[in-house]
């Protein structure tokens, strides 16, 4: 009795683990399947509460279903806390903190009505997704885009920080020359105003009216349109770039020196069919 | 007569495939063009026609029209099922689908008016345009493209999830600091608003009043400006890769010796299918 | 005299042709460059006076400009006419029949009043700007632009070919969707939002209101903003390939076999160094 | 005292302009940090003091402060120039410009009120961020960019003078379309339009609304979506290219080998720096 629950007791938690925490396994796998099925429906859950229509005629019943996805992902999180031997650095991770702010504040939202908006913070948890990416097909792919992100982070760090220079000096000319009257009410605004064109999003919302102030604007229209090519050139060009397995492939067919040294002068970077030292002119 | 008969029947169905399948010969890529000028002509008719001072002064004419084009393709779909062996293959392939679309609910949509839009399905017949392209200088080109897509499906598809992820939480966020007054009546409609502007479109018919709000959707701006880099760069470095005839040709171009040594003088680096050493001339 | 009139007179237009049509001498650049600023003046002039501010304050003084710049416009013409022996070929090339219409049509313009916006047609003299680009740094650089997209002319075509059924087929979709009372009143309208939008242009004049409307909208966001990365893709590729000059050079820089055939065998292919013939061992 | 006065004053002012002007110590990095705090601290107040709402509550604080910045800036900008040897390099270069804009301007509008944005002309002080840049993992990365726009601005250039020649030429089509009563009042107005929708900003400030003016702005739209991939191609193929150094380096890796025969067996490919020969030991 005390092997069968040595045996039993540990294996049991181990095997849970496995499951809940792995998606190396079939059960794994289903597991994290179940649950991404069970997030996308809780959010769904959350987005159509939210519609005013469907709220007033299933007002009653998303709510229920809400309630029903809160204690099963409170359920969830106690599961994963009780499995995991690292509980405080799987609480502390950022998988962790979002699993927990899908519990407890979405608890406290749904007894103080109002706010019950915060459920949609569990929209966070559709990042598990990316774990299952991590099988099969998608590892390279996932890791290949990330590779590139990574490469280029200083490149694209100094990119937004002209930017953002870009966008405040336009932004505070075009609050001097247009005004409050045509919308540029404030600096804030008006730099919010520069992002809006510089990324060529154009909603319109603010738009110059004075002569001035649309040459300034085409200009800056212009700069934004030709500045896309920046952060598109990084990270074309880091993709292009040969991968590392790639990279050492092709260095390996660039045909070498031999390195053994001349026993003679201890030169190397012989020729690979070299019979004599290129140096001294001893015999290998 | 007997011998005739055998040789003629199947004949004539045998040419009638190849003409109006088969865009090989020069009958057969001149019914693809003359089908695409008479799906073009009725695209158009039932665009015309949805135009209220068009459809006023020429309505009679262009229903006319319409149930023209639509008897002329219901006959052509009965050519193509009659003429074609594999007639299930074709009835339920998407090219056969969509022709049959294109005759009975677009006869049904003239019967019961107010439907007639409906007719507008057989624009995807123009779809039957890249059979075309097979021809001549279009082939590798279209190849070119969709071989590039489809080698960068993974990488998109991981791409899209991660932008949908974004949008939902973002949408999410927006709903709760505009709220319903500023057009943030939902989160569905808050999600429509962060696909609006992560992908740049920017409408302008919902966009963010509060300083927060007007932080964040900036932040969601220079985000969207930025990740069009990944599916463009994707995209590029994709096409920018050898295709693989031309890598095979790379491969063979460069010279791979045979390592083996000659029993003779010991020489390596002989061509691959070399018989004799290259130094000693002694036999490998 | 009779040869100096000989010398002289071919002399005068030989010479004159080398200022009017060529830009390799010192006198035909500054020509070119007189020219540019007349045309940019001129155009400048046809947009001031568009302005009805301006055009009620200064407009006698430019509508005398405009007669000025065209009668200039017109003695130019008649110049080239005069100086070029290839008459017939100038006044119907391109440049020939835009520089004629910045003459005759515009003349017509000016008395017929109401139609003086016809003067904006010498804005096309720009693209005579493109000439100037010949000389010196700029000629590299514009064909290099132009070849990659010549190369590419194909590709962009299927591209564009893609986009426009997309388009037609969205558009439909929404005019049945969306119908007359939210904007899209008729199948080329509705065309034409699809294209704003896929182009991620996004005006907003015309924006869907529906939530089933609202979700195709963001599909073809997703979808324009994705497949920009394809025309994107095919340029970026195009301008990454080794030039011509390039490639030549990297294809020297691989080690080819020695063509020349063995006197015994014919065989080819030998090795640079090969002292016997690798087929049949004889000495080469 | 003598030797004491030579060694301090100029080692303070040494001392002094490494600290100021330069960012390789300890103290200068420290300097350029504070001083970017300022600088960003000083454009916060100006921003927060052009929120009228802000202005109303705060005013009288924020006045104070950016007495308090403009000060500082006077006070620095002095010490700038006493510190320098190139006192006159400094007050005429940029960043020396922009240093004293910061100061008396800003002085001027302090005391005359209604010009007080003109504060914000610090903002420009922030390109002083791009120093720090040069400091540790930045120096190549900004380099890599401001190369890439380098080696293609007569690519960009060529391509933003073709950008301007069709908005001008479309614009002048539509304002002769659509018309002032449409928005499209001057043809500068219609230029405005051009570029807004040729770099897909799409305000939807003027939009077109007849046919054939929707027609042609579709046009425009799909020119402008296409050409944005010749900006991205440019600098994409750029970035792509080998730098100088990878290229020198990579040409390195590549063993090239001498061809000159040895006089005793004839063999080539020898080690461009081999003394014998590989084959036959002989001194080459």
């Amino acid at each position: 009795m005390d092997s069968r629950l040595r045996d039993t007791t540990p294996g049991w938690k181990e095997r849970a683990y496995i499951i809940i925490f792995e998606s190396d396994t079939h059960a794994g796998r289903l597991y994290d399947i179940v649950l991404l099925t069970v997030i996308v429906l809780s959010v769904a859950t959350v987005m159509l509460d939210s519609v005013s229509t469907i709220n007033a005629a299933y007002g009653a019943f998303l709510r229920v279903l809400e309630w029903f996805f809160t204690l099963l992902f409170t359920l969830e999180y106690l599961a994963r806390l009780v499995v995991t031997r690292r509980k405080l650095a799987y609480a502390f991770s950022w998988l962790g903190i979002i699993d927990f702010l899908s519990t407890g504040p979405a608890l406290a939202a749904l007894v103080f009505s109002g706010g019950h908006y915060l459920l949609a913070i569990r929209t966070l948890r559709l990042l598990r997704m990316f774990r299952i990416f991590k099988l099969g097909k998608f590892v390279g792919e996932g890791e290949f885009i990330v590779d590139a992100l990574k490469a280029s982070r200083f490149k694209i760090m100094v990119f937004l920080t002209a930017v953002l220079t870009l966008t405040i000096v336009m932004g505070t000319l075009m609050y001097a020359i247009e005004g409050g009257e045509h919308g540029f009410t404030s600096i804030p605004k008006s730099v919010y105003w520069a992002i809006v064109t510089v990324t060529t999003v154009g909603y319109g919302d603010i738009s110059p009216v004075t002569i001035l102030g649309q040459t300034l604007a085409s200009l800056l229209m212009v700069m934004g349109y030709g500045i896309i090519a920046v952060p598109t050139g990084i990270v074309s060009a880091q993709m292009a770039m040969p991968t590392r397995a790639a990279a050492a492939a092709a260095a390996a067919a660039i045909p070498t020196y031999k390195m053994a040294a001349c026993q003679g002068c201890q030169a190397t970077n012989h020729r690979p069919d070299a019979a004599f030292c290129w140096r001294c002119g001893q015999p290998l």
